[in-house]
């Protein structure tokens, strides 16, 4: 049995998000049909594709990381070329390797990135439209760039997560975010954030709170408030998926 | 009557080209569409748009110009926002002005001005599935660059259009191109063209024509041969539809 690793492109506005539900188009049920035909084993979801975590519906990747074991022997490079011509358009492989018995895309990740487009323009170009949040109404950046930086460290982040089953009861919510950057470049305003990991709906929910802080409602204080530990401030409102692109997933070389 | 002028850009993916035809989606319906709503008449056509020239099913604008009479007195700014706010978000109007009474994008344009994308990396991101032709295969892009020079100057294009019945019978098919040129930029191989005017499908078979060229199977001669006055060769290959931007009409200031 080998053990595969692939990087994973997609354009998630036609998806129900990566994890397979029954009856919805999903990247990893897109993924796991198309392996499972290369397979040569008909029986649906005889292959398990293992991903470095979810993304929600309408969330874009640049580059997702995701791992399953194949028995077939075929060589690396046709095996993209087959799962590329079977896989719709939305979705490609941009990379395959042979990756140890072991390897866990999600429990052996040390650190992910995330990017989330606003763009500032009055008109959202139509080749755009499902790849930004289109604000153009006034912000203060200046604020919005400022508070960003309160993020980075390690803190609680209850405040920044949505409910998840999947955490479990008193799973912890502490993450330890190595970066987090607002930037304009052009008519867009970028956020930027690396960390070790990231709770459901999290980086959504982060940009949500710059939103509120670059239109007055919030300063630097109410972040610091959310980041204490305990805080039972419910999260705020959440930045549209259609903004949001997992941009690489890291592990230990 | 106002006489209003446009500029229209729109991701054409989803349409069946821009004129209007019964039971299918177009972007002049859509405009048409909005346009009546907007000037208070329920009946449907009520307002009629002149387009420039007509794109084909797929083909996208960065900048379409159209044009319209409407009796409602609104200024123009708000005029661009009610427009924008019904349209789907695929098409977008990004100028609104007052034309003079005779104005007609389509009589009155001096130039018009394509793009032609041709995507030369292994993998399509999926971000750019809808605005390129992937063609990751060998070219010989030194002798395309130099054949889509021959383009340029007066010529007749009959090898180089679909049959039209809206052009009439003897029509002339004599056209003067100004700049004809195809130029690397990154993976993307871009064929620009700008002329007086073009035929049905002219821009994707010249495209299609600088392919064979590109593959070893047309050469200078062969294009040089289709450019004679009375030429019979029919026309080659089209390239894809989604590869094609309409990004300009000029007029006379």
């Amino acid at each position: 049995m080998r053990r595969i690793r692939i990087t994973v492109s997609y354009d998630g506005t036609e998806y129900h998000g990566w994890q397979v539900q029954p009856g919805l188009a999903t990247i990893q049920a897109s993924l796991e049909g198309v392996l499972s035909e290369i397979e040569g084993d008909q029986i649906e979801g005889s292959v398990h594709v293992d991903g470095s975590g979810r993304t929600d519906a309408g969330v874009h990747a640049l580059a997702q990381v995701a791992a399953f074991d194949l028995t077939n022997p075929i060589p690396l490079p046709n095996l993209k070329k087959a799962i590329n011509r079977l896989l719709p358009r939305d979705i490609r492989v941009l990379e395959t390797a042979e990756a140890h018995e072991g390897f866990h895309p999600r429990y052996d990740a040390t650190a992910k990135s995330y990017e989330y487009r606003i763009l500032r323009a009055e008109i959202c170009p139509p080749f755009d439209r499902r790849y930004v949040y289109h604000y153009p109404y006034p912000l203060d950046e200046a604020r919005m760039i400022q508070v960003a930086r309160l993020l980075e460290g390690e803190h609680d982040f209850s405040a920044f997560a949505a409910s998840d089953p999947a955490d479990g009861l008193g799973r912890s919510k502490v993450r330890r975010i190595f970066s987090s950057c607002l930037t304009r470049d052009g008519d867009l305003l970028i956020y930027r954030v690396r960390g070790t990991g990231f709770l459901k709906h999290m980086v959504r929910n982060i940009v949500g709170v710059l939103l509120e802080a670059g239109k007055g409602n919030l300063g630097p204080a109410d972040i610091e408030a959310r980041l204490q530990p305990g805080c039972t401030i419910p999260a705020g409102p959440s930045a549209p998926a259609r903004g949001l692109f997992l941009v690489g997933v890291e592990y230990q070389k």
